[in-house]
């Protein structure tokens, strides 16, 4: 039996139940806190006319992504062929795929998906064009191309307009591609609203820059894709016009702060968790730690926010136990006590689990699966 | 189909293949180090009649558990209910729970497993003992079970004596378990072998004086288990007779110094990963991070080791972005090239992987399946 079957097995039963009946350590989606929070997104990106393409890495199920078009979203992104196809398997799409393709299968399976939903692929080397172009035009499919550009982050991209300009019009007459814009992901870009407008000023400045050249050149610059969970309620003051946000569907401990009226309670996914020993003084060990809730840091420290519990501290991990400080609570906890974190990183928690329950008012509705984690490519 | 699924049918055509052939990233088990690993490991405890009793969470895979058996293991550690399901159901055994068992499901899972495989349990409350006592009886099933003692690490585990000595005697009268001894997890000890003599000293002392008072109480101690990998070679040294040290099965960047004569040489699982951009100069970016590699740090800072190339630094990770600073190293490394990373953390590093390609001499041998990766509970 698969660790997939083992743990559907295990959840299964608790559709219908109360969330705190669930065994533990499990992953929970307050599905109205998760509607809610698209639907304030889409009303940003609505009232400013920008698309939303809202990055999938984030839930990697195509529950979750259906209801981000149900919500208003234009198209999903993604950053593997394997996540490509399990949206376009559903019928989920168009689809960006927001990562360099490189190599025979990779462009392969992305021609593939392309003849299932429309596809647009952001890349930043001829050799990547040209590898995909080929796998398209064998596959009598097409996909439109995003010129990725650095505009401060210095992951990928290029970080010239120049540059930008050169590629584009070095690959513009490949068949089965056409160029219709560029894409940037400002992930350099931490802090308050206040503290990100100078570094998207910059990354603005230099997205003009390109599109100048790119008109200059005669090639297209109709979309302009980038945004992130940070940045996206000032995407209306650069030229941006699709936002790929992905973290703002369920928030953690890290993004919660950019939900300003709301904060952690704009939190949709939280991790129930069980007090399995009290026997050290002063704190409690519960049965989460870093394969269950990720050990991505926060920069206050901490290792998640128990929910309800502003006093409890989760001081460190190891693999399986979480260890809380209790010096200063009152909580009286004791072996048993069902307690519920949220992550301070929910993209790399999702990505830990199988399954998540969908629930409501503390019910479990729906158990998710989500089918896209932990793909190698 | 399933993530599980999708693994699958990628990674079981690279089988008789190159391993620079399959698609990355991918990780990559050298069976021929992993074993010269345990035969080694074997070799230290049968020179000190030590028993092996390694916990499984480093390789999460029967695959490997039962080369532990050929190795020479007395039985198999597991974390929780479902990781003793998976090894028991392919017939795997004895083993031992490392993990206070909380709740009626934990206790009834456990109690078919001590119908299939001898089980011993470690525990630390009177609770945890109770409900898996009644648990067993019902199933007509039994387990031995160790007293946890915290020994400085401060999670689990009774830290006196007399606490120890109380649950003891407490429980042993408890139907369907028995008190056979002790156990802790040095975790707090890191270092080199004369950096850790202190604090196992210490450790010794307080077991010495737990069984003092086992025997005082007429309760027996004949099983002290214990050890860590950093600490394996020490155990000698002090009255553990059992030893669970599990991640020098692979060793990691973490961990590869507490093997003297070999170092990194020891690394049994490394990561392929392929170069998708070199864009931004002076470095490039890699197809795996935090959701490859895991985001667990290293002393020195850092997210792995490029084999071979021991002046690139991965300086950074996004979830599926690693970034290699290049500026002290002339590798030339294009768009495309492969290269192989050692994880600071390997137990980690597997618990987000479906499967592992286990390989000799460069060639896939096997698609091994992590059965007990991301289980529930």
């Amino acid at each position: 039996m698969t660790a997939h079957e083992r743990s559907r097995r295990l959840l299964e039963p608790c559709v219908g139940s109360d969330v705190v009946d669930a065994p533990t350590p499990v992953a929970v989606v307050d599905l109205d806190r998760a509607e809610a929070n698209l639907a304030r997104l889409h009303g940003y990106t609505q009232e400013h006319e920008i698309a939303l393409w809202p990055h999938t890495k984030t839930h990697k199920s195509t529950v979750f992504g259906q209801l981000q078009f149900d919500a208003g979203a234009v198209g999903l992104t993604v950053a593997k062929p394997g996540e490509a196809e399990v949206f376009a398997d559903a019928g989920l799409g168009p689809l960006l795929m927001h990562f360099p393709p490189v190599g025979e299968l990779a462009w392969r399976r992305l021609a593939r998906v392309a003849g299932e939903v429309p596809l647009t692929v952001a890349l930043d080397s001829h050799g990547s064009a040209q590898g995909l172009s080929g796998a398209l035009a064998a596959a009598g499919t097409r996909a439109d191309v995003l010129v990725e550009l650095d505009t401060g982050l210095g992951r990928t991209g290029l970080g010239s307009a120049e540059a930008a300009c050169e590629l584009a019009q070095a690959v513009d007459c490949l068949p089965s591609i056409e160029i219709v814009g560029v894409s940037t992901y400002p992930g350099h870009l931490r802090g308050s609203l206040d503290d990100l407008r100078p570094g998207l000023e910059e990354m603005n400045a230099m997205i003009l820059e390109v599109r100048e050249e790119f008109a200059k050149a005669g090639v297209s610059c109709e979309r302009i894709s980038g945004g992130s969970t940070p940045t996206r309620y000032l995407t209306h003051e650069t030229c941006v016009n699709e936002l790929r946000a992905g973290t703002a569907i369920f928030f953690d401990r890290q993004s919660a702060a950019s939900e300003p009226s709301l904060g952690l309670e704009a939190c949709a996914l939280s991790v129930e968790v069980t007090v399995i020993s009290t026997s050290v003084p002063g704190r409690v060990a519960i049965d989460a730690g870093s394969k269950t809730l990720t050990s991505d840091p926060h920069v206050d420290g901490g290792f998640g926010e128990v929910v309800g519990h502003p006093h409890l501290s989760i001081i460190a991990f190891n693999e399986e136990h979480g260890y809380i400080d209790t010096a200063s609570s009152d909580a009286g906890l004791v072996v048993g006590d069902r307690l519920s974190v949220i992550p301070n990183h929910v993209c790399a928690c999702v990505n830990l689990h199988d399954f998540v329950l969908g629930a409501r008012g503390g019910t479990v509705e729906k158990l998710i699966e989500v089918e896209a984690r932990g793909l190698v490519r």
